[in-house]
């Protein structure tokens, strides 16, 4: 049990082998456990998509940590060139999912733990408030074969379901990206799904993985 | 259209905006979108589990750094112990999900990334395969609030399926941890559950967040 002193007895409902048997923890788990889970209960809050990709971590990283490729593996957005003046990796795109949309973004990435994290906005570079959060880990580690699982996160920051920067759009009857935060799960695994087959098809042919960005025309 | 000469022309099933149309791309992408998924589609082989955390992700990054602190948040894991002359981290303690365990653990983790992983195996220390992978991101960059978000995954490692160390268990009719892998959703779950009660309850108090720790006993 935990005793009267413990700094933890004043905290409820933790879930401790102190206070809670094996076996009434495990019957919770089970309980805990369903079939199915509703789709907001997933991917209402934040959305995370992960996968196995047959391709070494650093290559990974080196194809993700440059803006440019985005162009080759994500559905919308293209054209990346960097921001005039811009002191701190700030570029300017296009976003194809909607008219006549500039996308900004910066990557933050960090080389010793893998992390590649893209921190973008529409309509203006000022503050990068959608932030998708990459991470590769070696699979020798976790899966015990060669190549890297990718787990992406987003979560919804409450620009999506708000935006405070109507005023740079020019149509009223634009899209706003938050509208389709219920289709990111599905958006954001198809994007994944192309970053897998790209990667896995260069690696598997020995072909480089970066360094092949084509700029077949952007949306204006 | 992605042209013929393009890097990608090769690659199959591609979801790109020059060669799907953006309504026919929202149109898969509702098709992908579903009421309910089945557990094993989302926690069958990669199980992660995220929350806000309203700490700062400094506190967080401290308080997950510290083995120690597995005694106060974790269900079963208990008293962890440096490995007498190991030079690499390597802890060993109790995991009472089973009778008689032991479970050895080194942290591996980076301040810059605010990375914090758990590299774990019962019954032995020579190769850790159970990893634990933590994510903290600062909530004011993605929810717009102070505090953290956490993000945390495991990978289904093929030791999970088939112990290669049976022959350290003396008990043949002890539980495997593999076995318990469709219940990690849950209990992962519930010890987020407790690490947010935990750093909630010390945060909104002022309380420092670490050295906390009694050890009430251990199961051995």
């Amino acid at each position: 049990m935990t005793s009267p002193s413990s700094p933890l007895a004043d905290i409820p409902n933790l879930l401790r082998c102190e206070t809670t048997p094996r076996e009434a923890a495990l019957a919770k788990a089970a309980e805990m456990t369903h079939a199915v889970y509703p789709h907001d209960a997933v991917y209402g809050q934040f959305c995370t998509v992960q996968d196995y990709i047959d391709c070494p971590p650093e290559d990974v990283f080196d194809y993700l940590s440059d803006l440019r490729n985005l162009d080759e593996w994500t559905y919308s957005t293209r054209h990346f060139e960097p921001v005039p003046g811009a002191t701190d990796g700030l570029h300017v795109g296009w976003d194809t999912l909607a008219d006549d949309t500039r996308i900004y973004a910066k990557v933050v990435a960090n080389r010793e733990s893998l992390t590649v994290d893209y921190h973008c906005a529409w309509d203006q570079g000022d503050e990068l408030w959608m932030i998708y959060i990459n991470r590769i880990i070696p699979a020798e580690l976790v899966l015990k074969k060669p190549g890297s699982v990718l787990v992406w996160t987003n979560c919804r920051h409450p620009y999506y379901d708000d935006n405070p920067n109507k005023h740079l759009v020019a149509d009223p009857n634009r899209v706003w990206v938050g509208d389709m935060w219920p289709l990111f799960y599905a958006g954001h695994r198809a994007e994944l799904d192309n970053l897998k087959a790209i990667l896995e098809y260069r690696h598997s042919r020995g072909i480089p993985v970066t360094g092949h960005v084509v700029r077949e025309g952007v949306s204006a």
